[in-house]
């Protein structure tokens, strides 16, 4: 087979194999969303080395790993994350059993949809909301409520399912790595019950290649003897920063050879990522188009991407710059 | 291809290929090490009912999970858990550079394999000792420690790598369940680091696909800026008892639809896995053959099966006797 980095070849190399009397083929571009430039060909050139049984880079398909950040990384993060306006919504759906948010706060502001009024809160607020939304339920019913949730909530800023405004060049690399015996991960600091009811169908990643964050479940046996896990309102496991290695060796238990982030929250995992002792390859999704989608890096209060820019530069690490290196943001409208 | 229940049809159906111009060819047994009976029939017929497209009970590929427990249930846990039999070694290994452990508790009777002078310690003794032997490293240094070990111990009670005191039943188990496109998981209540350095090449599972009890891991930077993750003394998970059924959701995400244990404490996984909507399968593995292998049940300190066996009763959970449904227990010696 072709490596993609030849396509530009391929006609010429299709003439040859005509001659030879073989049928024609050449292996399309496994990444034609991203524009021909340093970025793609950094990744072009880590896959083929740690692939290539002639490498000495060559990395055998068990280890080869690749964890990807959820939000900002996979789908956009802007203005609020997607699991906070799924937690107002919720808020507004269970509202019509409670009158009395409608003047009690927080639900008051999460009704309304009013993220100042829940920041004057403070933490304790948004706490308030994540409980009440994400936990005194089963386990399998929190996965129907986020299920029949994404399957028909909207961005208001994009006027898209929230599953369409995961960015298109990162769905091309994550397949393009699966074609090549790599296996995905996603690892978030998102609610890991609420990522993996559609993070197949959405990123093609099982629930089982999902870590994030987590509250405490609690085994039981209902009057029928049928066991059920409830969610409770206590957090378990904070799969953020330093927590994302931490995150990594309890659910995977190797070190990844590949790792893509976007902010502040991701510079541990790109930093154990990239203390591999074998090949590696890290990289921050860089938001710098403000037409397409949003620009934001070093004062943003969401996604933040500071000490990430400053370790990259020292480390040498790729910055994708969303408006230079991607030729389309989101996937075509269906 | 033939269901593997007609495989004594085969040399019937074989000519009957012959006899349509096909080459003759037929599956071979894929549970040879099992002997014909009820637990190899319903094995058969529950796999072949969840793979059969036609079948009411088809279960999609990416829903068929299958969990085991590790110690008791695909390897031997007599007369001591192996975890323990490595800290012991480790304790000895260590003991090089603490004389004053000759006569110092617990370390004293680690070092002798004296399970009554550990007992008399109480919890606290044994605690200890795995403290001192999991903790205080990288998690990269303990995996080498582990393959080290695993590579070179031997059982003194059956004279073979601990390896080799597997379960070729199971074995053949989990190859016929991955051969029908099951994922296999490990949940076990031992150490999740202690089992995911040898997993793969022992049980065909690899490190992200085993689920266990752990320490705490701290995020580190070293002195060069290379990150690491240092194993802690301090428990963080339990993975045993009603801990499973938690473990199977926080690391997998679904609910499996088989499941296999041997002690009570894994009933609260094959509750788990009896109580889901669709089809589904449990087992425990009764350790019945005191000539093979160690006879145990409700009343044994390792591996009790007491409320378990009382369950699979009133549950019609398949019972598998090593003695009658097990034609062999350990793989051939090499």
């Amino acid at each position: 087979m072709f490596k993609s980095r030849f396509a530009g070849q391929a006609s010429v190399v299709a003439a040859t194999w005509i001659v030879l009397g073989f049928p024609a083929f050449a292996q399309a571009d496994p990444l034609p969303s991203w524009n021909e430039g340093a970025a793609k060909t950094a990744i072009v050139a880590f896959v083929d080395k740690v692939t290539d049984h002639a490498s000495p880079d060559f990395v055998q398909p068990q280890d080869r790993i690749a964890t990807f950040d959820n939000d900002g990384t996979l789908w956009t993060e802007q203005p609020v994350y997607t699991q906070l306006l799924f937690a107002f919504d919720r808020i507004r759906a269970m509202a019509k059993d409670h009158p009395e948010w409608a003047t009690q706060e927080p639900y008051k502001s999460a009704i309304a949809g009013d993220m100042k009024g829940l920041e004057a809160l403070g933490e304790k607020g948004l706490v308030q909301i994540i409980a009440t939304t994400h936990a005194g339920m089963t386990t399998d019913e929190f996965h129907q409520i986020v299920a029949d949730w994404i399957a028909t909530a909207k961005s208001p800023k994009f006027d898209r399912p929230y599953t369409q405004l995961v960015y298109q060049p990162m769905l091309e690399l994550m397949d393009y790595l699966r074609d090549k015996d790599f296996k995905t991960f996603i690892v978030s600091g998102g609610g890991v019950d609420f990522m993996r009811p559609w993070s197949e169908a959405t990123y093609g990643i099982p629930p089982e290649q999902v870590v994030g964050s987590s509250g405490k479940v609690t085994f039981e046996l209902d009057a029928q003897g049928k066991a059920r896990l409830v969610k409770q309102a206590e957090v378990e496991f904070v799969d953020d920063g330093a927590g994302k290695p931490v995150g990594i060796n309890r659910f995977i238990g190797h070190r990844p050879i590949l790792a893509v982030g976007n902010s502040d929250g991701d510079l541990q995992m790109l930093q154990y990522v990239a203390s591999g002792d074998g090949p590696h390859f890290v990289a921050f999704v860089h938001h710098d188009d403000d037409t397409r989608e949003v620009a934001y890096d070093r004062t943003s209060a969401i996604g933040k991407l500071d000490k990430g820019l400053d370790a990259a530069a020292a480390g040498d690490w790729l910055v994708v710059s969303m408006k230079d290196d991607w030729k389309s943001v989101f996937p075509p409208a269906p």
